[in-house]
């Protein structure tokens, strides 16, 4: 048996412990983890040092190497997101739905962990602290498959997280570090029905193809976002700019961004040029097609490609149509599924896009850059699921549990 | 672009105006579905012929045989379950949660349908029934990929419910019925990633794994049972009998028949001769552990594999515990997640039972036999679901939807 199976095996060992832990175990898990990150900071900074200079002789860049980097600061964020997540209600225990059938039998329907999860994510170190915090909370063994490039760093954090969580009642076996972080590892990892219950690919897209096509054990897809803002014939002008120009710059390395502005044609006079100089002033870089460029000269054209791409970077490719229907087409057609956004006053645009567009996310008069697990008020966000099994959207906590009936009779038989 | 492809796409293609349509036009179609199969039983029942003389040239024997014949009583059967399908809640538009954020955002998740979602099943023709009235009520269009043996009679059932349903305003498009049935077909199906939301085997295990192994399209296992009724020191004699006998014997051929039971040593010399006179009565074959041979001289001694084993027989396993602790580990070990029960009177066995078990129904003083959709009271049962995603256990229309958020704001940016 490799060392990915007996880290699986161990992990599943402690599910049937960790399905009864009571939530006070939990949380003082929780506070505990959150003053160990603390005190032990400069253990932690040390050993990211290594990872960081690692980085720098193998040149990975400076945005992946601002990534990798745990400095105090951040650390306070790790122990601050863990005490809101012992804030956040246990799911585990939650009764979903219940009734009573015609011969007497009580069926109920209760929010059990799932077992053991993996987790395989790229270079951010404060994904391993999460998702241990995460699991531990909804009663979840985890299995941690981080990136080489932060293997010092994923060591730390979780030696130190699992021996605060140990100390406050936590299997140590519940919590998983893989030591193999070969390639071959993700297909061992991936394939390991027998154990785990849920794996949840969380990085670039190469990564979730990869889980999406191989694993036979169940997973959630975090995928890409080719979002899409749409000005309506009926939109008002300043609210229209505003929300174009934030879906786009906000953040624009996300997921949420907006990649594709669709305008009404009848608007675009009154729209385009005053939206290209807050967007050229922000340094976003525009494809237009054959129609914008009337508007837009500083525009280059826009090829079939552009309308398919995940630019997360400051470019935005617009194009003008015809009709709501003609944005529903087009977002139908190049759309991944994430989040769709309109601007209008008019209720029969609001209505024929709400039920037109099959995404995770369809806003009305608001940044695409809301979609997202803390803008939604769920504490502590895991990722955006662009599948529609299980878990659509933002999804966090609730998404780490699955449902077990109880079924209560006195004697009855069929 | 082969035939499966192209039906794919043409189920997918017509998602978008059944993401829409009503509740009345769905209902109109259902109505209509059960008076054509209806009058046109003849025809139905002649193309079913076809299949039973194939059949019976292959000598594919006799219980299969009845499983796939259709008369005027099985037609009606149809018929009655189009009607209780059509009078089921619409899933589709029920507000799953809402609230207001602080910034003024409202936030709404609204179920909708999946989109387009395939079937691939054994045997038997009413599940093609059955599959096309669950689809169109819960909004989605659907690939149906049926059983060779049962090509005519799926042919037939399939064109007349197409039209029935078709008069009442449902696409063409949303039913297709695979015209390509073989093997490497269903390889090409269960990866149309680009055109399937979802993908249910529902049939033999060979099947079923051969659909998790390889499907990249989300799919919703419904797998084996290898359930267990443990027998607690604690329960009441006749109510342990009875419900033992009829879990095994109610119907041994489906998968919540109940396969070993596991009883508390100090209550076997109770239960267990009058339990094994009902048993072999009831022609039921004994396969015992050392102990359980010294109470039941009939029984065979059992191997390490029959503990392993959904015989979907009339056989049964008996094993002889020392505690309800020890019940637990065993159904550890080989139980399949499936159900499992107890019986006792004491409410620390039923916790610990209920609290140590995983699977998907754990059914205290109650049949395994319960755990079905009909039994539930869903209406119209899929499957029963023994993976943790989505579903888990008995499963119906809800299944079959998804959830959308939709997010309404003023003008909201971040």
């Amino acid at each position: 048996m490799n060392t990915i199976t007996e880290q699986c095996r161990a992990a599943f060992e402690s599910t049937f412990s960790m399905r009864t832990i009571s939530t006070t175990i939990k949380n003082q898990a929780l506070t505990l983890m959150a003053e160990a990150v603390w005190e032990k900071r400069r253990f932690i900074i040390e050993e990211n040092q290594r990872d960081l200079d690692q980085g720098q002789a193998n040149d990975i860049g400076a945005a992946l190497l601002d990534r990798l980097k745990l400095d105090d600061a951040r650390i306070k964020d790790i122990a601050a997101s863990f005490l809101s997540i012992r804030d956040l209600k246990d799911p585990v225990g939650e009764v979903v739905s219940g009734w009573r059938q015609p011969n007497g039998i009580d069926i109920r329907q209760v929010r059990v962990p799932f077992g053991a999860i993996a987790m395989i994510y790229e270079a951010r170190p404060n994904v391993t602290a999460d998702a241990i915090a995460l699991a531990i909370k909804s009663g979840n063994a985890v299995v941690l498959r981080g990136s080489s490039t932060a293997e010092f760093s994923n060591r730390a954090l979780s030696a130190v997280l699992s021996e605060a969580a140990y100390a406050a009642g936590v299997p140590k076996q519940a919590i998983q570090l893989l030591d193999d972080l070969s390639r071959e590892g993700i297909h061992t990892l991936i394939t390991q029905r027998a154990y785990l219950s849920l794996v949840i690919p969380r990085g670039g897209s190469g990564l979730i193809q990869y889980v999406v096509q191989h694993a036979t054990v169940p997973s959630i897809e975090t995928g890409i976002g080719n979002c899409h803002v749409y000005i309506d014939v009926h939109a008002q002008i300043e609210k229209a700019i505003a929300i174009a120009v934030n879906s786009k710059t906000h953040r624009p390395s996300v997921c949420n961004s907006c990649e594709t502005l669709l305008i009404h044609a009848d608007i675009a006079a009154q729209v385009l040029p005053e939206l290209a100089r807050q967007l050229i002033e922000k340094k976003v870089e525009i494809r237009g097609c054959n129609r914008t460029m009337h508007y837009i000269p500083e525009a280059r054209a826009a090829v079939d490609l552009d309308w398919a791409t995940e630019y997360l970077d400051l470019i935005l490719a617009i194009k003008i149509v015809d009709s709501v229907a003609d944005a529903i087409q087009h977002i139908r057609q190049y759309g991944s599924g994430h989040s769709e956004a309109i601007v209008t006053e008019h209720i029969p645009s609001e209505q024929a896009f709400i039920s037109g567009i099959d995404a995770a996310c369809v806003l009305v008069n608001a940044s695409t850059r809301f979609v997202d697990g803390g803008e939604f008020g769920f504490g502590a966000e895991i990722g955006i699921s662009t599948q529609k099994l299980h878990a659509r959207g933002p999804f966090a906590l609730k998404a780490l549990t699955t449902t077990q009936y109880v079924v209560i009779g006195n004697g009855q038989i069929r």
